[in-house]
Order: structure tokens, then sequence, then C-alpha cells
């Protein structure tokens, strides 16, 4: 059963995607003058980035440039270079998790390898001079990198040139750059973490802040109230709001990523466990399961050619340890927290009504 | 023998070298609290970082803004972002290019992979789950990305942080996102070149321009120009300087990369011709060349086992085809160019006899 999609991300997704798709051809179109063919590349990502997503993070953005009064015309383009900056962050991410899907799809690079495995991506000396192989992934992960780049340069673009008082648009690059840092960090931390000793819950739920928490709720709901100089009040509020969202949000990817259904997920639930990602999920599990429970969990996560029956036994200390239980109950407790906070007065009615459903789709969709 | 650097650069880089040491000390101290240990990539970027370079680009900041008669204090921590700038650009075109060394030291991928090859990083389980081979060099490639993309943070976040008007700093961050994504497409342009048909010397030109020429001199002029509210007369005419200047300088490196003595350049001269670079002096070559000294250099090139007497070869044609004496004319006409653009009145002379002084040793250094 799937819980319905709250109406302010339905009317944002109907009021972006045609938007964004026009400001993906424009620049694609200036890429037509160049003297090498990139029509191939900005055709992948295009697809990328206009594949689905739930468009969150775009929508956040309007709904805290609202709170504080401001209108939503002003802040349409900057909330796309928000989503832009999500698919920036994907690209690069998947790259280095080397994932081949996302959102239903190829990721950019295995896209772009297929292409130079068919003999380059357009006319010319493509298939004599190709790459072969090895060094055929390493250019179209290259090339994926940069395109992912690009996004970034373009979101930066979009806010920057925000429609409102230089204060403003000033005020929210300002926090953009060190989330970017904070993002850039996360990552490096959680592709770093395997070469260390294991982690504790702490050590994993402060990367998954830094890595994802912070720029899902956090960033676009800051950069939409600072484009519309929002008070330090209503900033205060809506971080109140964000922070245990952040958390709940990242707690219900872990829980969907083991045992959300494939259907709803897009990709098998085994995934998670074959891949071995130590999630606060894991961690707790290794806290709390029997001596022999943890380690079968250490010893069985991880390996790629794991068999359903042995993911389900995984599955099955996850849940006998209590620490499926418990990440449920947090979830809930911090989504809640998250809704309490909008109950201050400082945001306006209507726009935490809009919060408030966000909240409970962002913890329902999965439970 | 070989030319005198600037004053100019030379109290920059004095000036410049302990301030760029202590932000990224400060830096490395805020990554120390976190739950994965960083400090090996963070010493290999801030060796990399420190590790020499000409440190033109923030100088050039420094020039743009005492030229709009703002004041050096004002514009030095905004340097700093611009050289960290082009640190990021390095990280990632070494990464792109598999180079192996940089500045006479390893490139930042290559030092990454050779902590793990030793069994990892630090303490902890390192050699034991440590990555082998293929894997290590994922992991070290994905990491100096990383790095590279936190100085890019860094960078903005020094630019935007600039204690100057909020409008003075917007124009400058607005001048800087667009440049970022036209550096990004002209990597893109220059990595995906050799999957078409061989391009003609305009060609070559543009990809150069977009790829490098823009962000050494624009970019850092216009962008310290832009922090002091410079006026447009003014703009228009270090644009009208840095424009002809790139693209000697970008011809001055063609030739360095391929006559340079390797004690200046710190890497052999027969890289560029083993790599089989597709640089304007090449393209011109092609042009101008017998039919069977084209055909001899399109053979030669990118032979990764090239003798120095097969790569002795090559340089003759380049000689005997003119290429090598027409690019040296570009770039002492364009570097006239680029004086006599000073000489409008619209400069202050003092700084446009330092900005002088600088083009001369753009194309001297080869010379």
């Amino acid at each position: 059963m799937s819980f319905p999609v709250p109406q302010a991300l339905r009317d944002y997704a109907r009021l972006a995607e045609p938007q964004l798709a026009a400001f993906l051809d424009a620049k694609g179109a200036a890429l037509r003058g160049l003297p090498v063919d990139l029509s191939h590349a900005h055709a992948a990502l295009r697809d990328y980035v206009l594949r689905g997503g739930k468009r969150l993070r775009g929508a956040l953005v309007l709904l805290g440039h609202q709170a504080a009064g401001g209108r939503r015309e002003d802040v349409l383009r900057p909330s796309l270079g928000v989503e832009l900056l999500h698919a920036y962050l994907l690209i690069h991410d998947d790259f280095m998790d080397r994932d081949e899907v996302r959102r239903g799809g190829p990721t950019l690079h295995v896209t772009l390898a297929g292409a130079f495995k068919n003999g380059g991506p357009g006319p010319g000396r493509g298939a004599a001079r190709g790459p072969g192989g090895e060094s055929a992934l390493h250019l179209a992960g290259s090339l994926a990198i940069l395109a992912g780049s690009l996004c970034e340069a373009w979101a930066l673009e979009l806010v920057l040139e925000a429609q409102v008082a230089p204060e403003r648009a000033l005020a929210a690059a300002r926090h953009l750059a060190p989330a970017l840092a904070d993002v850039t960090v996360g990552q490096m931390l959680d592709l770093a973490a395997p070469q260390g000793p294991e982690l504790p819950a702490a050590g994993v739920l402060r990367i998954e802040q830094l890595k994802t928490g912070s720029y899902t709720f956090e960033l676009p709901l800051l950069l939409g109230a600072l484009l519309a100089g929002a008070a330090p009040g209503l900033l205060a509020a809506l971080r109140a709001y964000a922070l245990p969202l952040g958390q709940a949000f990242q707690i219900a990817d872990d829980l969907l990523g083991v045992f959300g259904a494939p259907e709803v997920t897009g990709k098998s639930s085994a995934n998670d466990l074959r891949e071995g990602k130590r999630t606060l999920l894991i961690a707790r599990a290794l806290e709390r399961a029997s001596p022999s429970d943890a380690a079968a969990l250490r010893g069985g996560l991880g390996k790629p050619d794991m068999s359903d029956a042995e993911a389900e036994a995984l599955r099955g200390i996850l849940r006998r340890s209590g620490a499926e239980q418990a990440a449920r109950q947090e979830a809930e407790q911090l989504c809640a927290l998250a809704i309490r906070a909008l109950e201050g007065g400082a945001i306006p009615a209507a726009i935490a009504a809009e919060l408030g459903a966000i909240a409970d789709y962002t913890i329902r969709r999965t439970l």
C-alpha cells in the first residue's frame, strides 16, 4: 500500500518538470555550436535529470520562500537549481559507489560507457579510435563526473541569478557554499569508512547527516527562506523542523533499502545487503544482536552473490535484534519532533500544514 | 636561461602562501572531530595545493581589484579562493587524464592510491579490509575527485565572504558561475575530442579557450575588479588584455610541453607527444606539413613507449612545417595585443605596468 504523495509535491513537480526540461534544452542548444559533438552526453544527462525523482528539494525551496512571505515566481528558477544540485551529487555518488541503477534506469556513467562500447557516440572516427574496455569506462566515468559538475555550476547560476535584493541572493549563496563542503566531506567519510575500524551507530549517524540529511531538508528550506529575507525566528523554526526530519528521512531510506518492495524502490531489496552498506540500521543491529547473530551479520554483509535466502536470513537478524523495530519507532519520534517544530507560530499555518504532510510522507512511504 | 618572475607575482606568492597554508590548516582542524580519520587525505591535499605553482591567478585577482581602486586586504581571501579553484580543476584534470606528475610531485589520486596499496592510510582494519588493485585505484580516484570538489566549495566560500558591499560580492559570484560551466564544458570537449573526427586548428583553439584561457586571466582579473565595483570601461579594458593573453599563455604552454627543458617544466618534454595531446601546435603542423610529414606525425603521436629519438623526429616535423615558428610569432603578436590594451587609460599606470610585466613573462618563460 502506498502513501499518497502530498499535494505540495505534486503541484511543484507539475510546475517544475517542464521548466527543468526547458532549461536543459536551452543549455543543450548552446552546446551545439561547439567544435566537438556533445549531444550524446547532453541527452544522457537530460534523461537522467528528468527521469522522475520526488522533486522534494525543489518543492521545499518554494515552501521556505513562501514561509518568509516570498512570491513563488521569484524562486522557481533557484528551486530548479537545487534539483540540479541534487542531480550533481547523485551522479558523482553513482560513479563512486559503482551503482548501475538509479530511478529505475541506468546511472549516467553506465549510459555513457554503453555508448562508447557500441563504437562511439556519433559519426566520425568513433569505433576506429574508440578506447577499449577499461579505457572506455574511465572516459565514461570522467564525462559523467563532468556532467555532474556542470549541473553544479548551473545550480549556482540559478541560485545567484534569483530576482531578489542582492543581500538576499548573497545570503542564500553564503548558506550554500559551506553546505556543499559538508556534503563533500560526508561523502569522503562514507567512502573512507570501510578502511577504518567498525563505526558505532553515532558515527554512522553523523556521516549520514553530513552526506544527505543536511541538504535534503535544511538546505532547500533555508535557501528559499533566505531568498525572501527571512527573520532569524523563522530560520530557527525551519531548522528545528528540518534537522529531525533529515534524520527520519535517512532512517526511512535505510529501512526501504532492506525491507522495501522492489516495485516501490525500483531496485532489489537485497542490494544494500549485497553491497554491505553500513547504515544506521546495520550499526544498531550489530550493537543489539546476540554475539552469534552479530557474527553472522558481519560475515554475511557485502557478498555480491548473496542469495535471496541469505538476504532473508540477514533480515531475520535485523528483526530479531530489535533494530528494525527501533528504527521504525525512532523515525516516528523524529517525525513527531519535526511536526511539533511547526507549531511555534513562526511558520504561517498554510505552509506548516504542507510541511506537516511532507513529514508524514517522508516516513510513511516505508512503514 | 629563465626569464625573471615579475615582482607582482613574487610579492603575491610571499603574501599568499602562509595564508593559504593557514586556511588549509584550519579546515584540517575542523575535520579532526569527525568519526572517520581523513587526516591522510587532508595532508595529501594540503601538500598538493602548497607545492608551488606560479600563483598567477591569485595575483591577478589582487591586480584587478587594485585597478578598480579596491584595497588589497579586502580581496586577499577571495584571491586564495581562486587559487583553490585552480587546484580543484587541476586535481580533476589529473585524474581524468591519468597524469601521474604535477608540479614536480605525484598527482593527488596517485598519492592516495599509494597509501591504500601500503595497507590503508591509518590504524584500523586497513590492510585486512583494504581493497586491492583496481578497487583501491577507484577509491583513491574518488577521494581525489572529492578533495577537488572540496577545494571548489571552499573557493566559493572565500569569494562569497568577501568583505565588500553585497552587490559587489554578488556580481563577482555571478561572473564565477558561468565561468565554471565554461571550464567544465571545455574539459568535456577535450576528453570527447579523440572520439570524433580530427579537429582543425580553430576547433582546438576554441576548446583551449574554454578549458584554460578564460579562467587563467579573464576570470581572476574580472573577479577582483567586480569585487571593487569596477566600471564597465575598466572591465572592458581588462577583458581586452586578458583574452589575447589567455591564448598566448596556452600557445606558450603547448610549446613548453614539446620544446621546454625538463628542468623548467618539471616533466619530460616527450610527455605531450607520448600522450598524443592534440594541441593547437599539433593541429597547425598537420595543416602545414607535407603529406608524408603529416602522415608521420599522425602515426607517431600517442605512442606511450615513444623513444627520445622518435620524439625528436616529431619535433623535427613541427619545426619543418613552420608550426613552431608560427606559434612563437603568434604568441608574440597576442602578447603585444594584450599590452596595447593596457594603454587606453582605463587601467591605472602602476597596475598596467605590472600587467605588462606579467604579459611578457607569460610568453618569455618559453621562448
